[in-house]
């Protein structure tokens, strides 16, 4: 039962800001697969509170205690292709709410179908407030909120930053 | 980013009896652990259609294509004291409804008070039918309905042999 | 475009006793299809509150205003076993929460691949108190509640009656 | 008994573009009504991806095979207004998710208020994939994902053309 | 046990326009609590309907009968911290569907962080039509629907006129 | 604006065992209510694992700290019924998953008619572990897992001792 091939788990998002349920879920899924990419899926449509490349340095710095975590972005092409670029055997979400749980479902379910090769896993984020969206994030921060326990210090830095421009 | 500990995940059931659904998260699990230890979880206080030994035979048989799934059960303890002895990194679970899903969630929480080095994760089961509960299959068993796309012509075969006594 | 085949539906239920809930799907229905049969499903494994005759005498007396409502009553086979008997199109359903939409789609599913010639429907029960549950309903009963919105004057007789002896 | 009045049911959407989904619903309901309008419902303030003339030339050569479904469209008017001019005993819907359920509970109860002689009848989609909503399919056909088992086809080129330019 | 302390309630909303709903929240608050304060959240990113003067003024006719209720309204400030502001004891909020759970659940957790002396109360609504959302009860009375049972004859005057022009 | 009448709060359960959640619940509805009376629901029909007086004693030790909380218990008793004896204005309950939502929706639908004068409020439980039931809560501490932060020390010692015997 000899192990030859890597586990590779994508992890996308948008990580606009990165919070602290997302670091939840890269720190423990770091513990089960050999290598996690989290992927900033760069949607053009929207327009973002962090640029890409304040995406990306920030979550460097983030990131940097883990040694099997890369950080990539991809752009113009479907979750499932990019992972397949990247060899990966999983793609690695978070679950939050059963909303969530609806939306998530439907993803895995049109993901199988475009790569069937490639499976989707959820952990269920653990504590009480990384429960919250990015976007309830962002909106507690914009209007004065403090960060403690929804983001890292780094990010309610750089948002308060965005915000008081 | 040498790998060394092999990634060992606990899949839990009563498999009473063995469903196309289970069969489907475990050939799915093998995929991305290192090995699967399918784990009949024996419950004192329900009173079975299968005994024991039947669903451990059972399951062996189906079982025996998978190199890298093991076969077990355990009783009169905490799945997660289980998952423990077993050195799991990870105890696997199949989500199939909304349902399921709070009932995960709690049970996921209190996994991760109990044991917090074992992480639980979730596959959504992924063919229509393989959302079908033992219970329901059970009863659609019990009452002449065919077994296709809901349980293996073996498990079939078994339980239409137990409602015939 | 002539229509020739008469359009049954069959709709199920343990009728436990029948409440305003049900009441208000047969009328519903009998309005949708040429022929609603209202059928008792007979359940040897639970002991209900109502005998079976004495739900039949019941509805009897409720639905005789309907003149496209038949009543019947099956045991010991599957639902889509009986409706194809009675050459049904349909099987109709009420839906009152997310938690009964959950149990109805597996049925749905179920159903569907068991009898890919009947198709389920459902309606929505539409006041807030038909709402409840039998077994709510019961309970109310039982403690002495009013079952005003609830159950029809003549089943609040009965079930009272029940529980004084 | 005798059955005089023609039972018609109005399948409202935007269809933008139609999916399996959405014919799986319409065939089984044409097989419980006696005539099923399928009505594209069009939305001014939403920029749609086909024009209000695509969708009814795809809609036409799809549904060609249907002896007792209609096409047709409507503006500026409320569905049950429209269900009413067509003489409508019934709304066909079909449900996917739990958050499909909440929205068309809501606009059940309100339309049985605007026109309590229409009902609102459901059908569950049921296969994995037309679970798939129009706009998630939409992005996947943007991102050059395959249409196999989300749209018909002659959808999916027209889609791609679309996307193309 | 003498009470010393007022316990004053803050009821947010945007009052888009207020609805049945939104009042038979209020009226029955108003029985709980000793003060509550309706305060119209003012969202400078969203086009209301109706002018905060406009809600204003239709709320201070429609709350006159009730001695315990106050009107008021906040901006560019989070809810915890203008209910702070008014030495609230809670935030009054109304329940409707399983999707308003959900996001009510993470509101709710956010302000125990962000304010943990003010507790967030519930109160679930009791009409079958005041579970509609101010965005479906706008889009009814866009289209010509009667405003019977979802919103005050008051309020219904008054929107009709904006849709009007 | 002068109170008169004090704000009395039912607080209903069957504390088999009391859990941490409940006593958060208990605390927080404290500072709401004038008076909040903690009620154990007796219901003759389920074997609890605590006698009623084990559950009295021990409330009472886990609440002396609450001037304002009082303990009671009723029996073959509609909850309303027990509330207006009380003179009860709210009875008070906590929400911790959809599930439980879809429940108390149907109660307080049906207490709002049995009694109307009565309001049901919902706080929502606010740690991760107050989320899991009594009943998870027993199945782990009958199988040797830790109480820790799911039930108050006093009880994991009562609860230990019973599953000894």
């Amino acid at each position: 039962m000899a192990k030859k091939t890597k586990k590779i788990a994508v992890y996308p998002g948008s990580f606009d800001p990165p919070t602290d349920g997302h670091l939840n879920i890269i720190e423990r899924g770091a513990k089960l697969f050999d290598e996690v990419v989290v992927a900033i899926a760069v949607n053009s449509s929207k327009k973002p509170l962090l640029t890409i490349q304040e995406r990306l340095d920030t979550l460097k710095v983030l990131l940097k205690k883990h040694r099997n975590v890369r950080l990539d972005f991809f752009e113009n092409k479907l979750l499932v292709h990019y992972a397949r670029e990247k060899k990966a055997t999983a793609i690695l979400r978070g679950l939050r709410t059963v909303q969530d749980y609806e939306y998530e479902f439907q993803m895995a379910l049109a993901n199988k179908q475009l790569a069937p090769e490639i499976e989707t896993v959820f952990m269920m984020t653990d504590s009480g407030l990384s429960h919250l969206s990015s976007s309830l994030v962002k909106e507690i921060l914009s209007l004065g909120g403090s960060g403690k326990n929804l983001v890292p210090p780094l990010v309610e830095k750089i948002v308060h930053q965005k915000f008081k421009k």
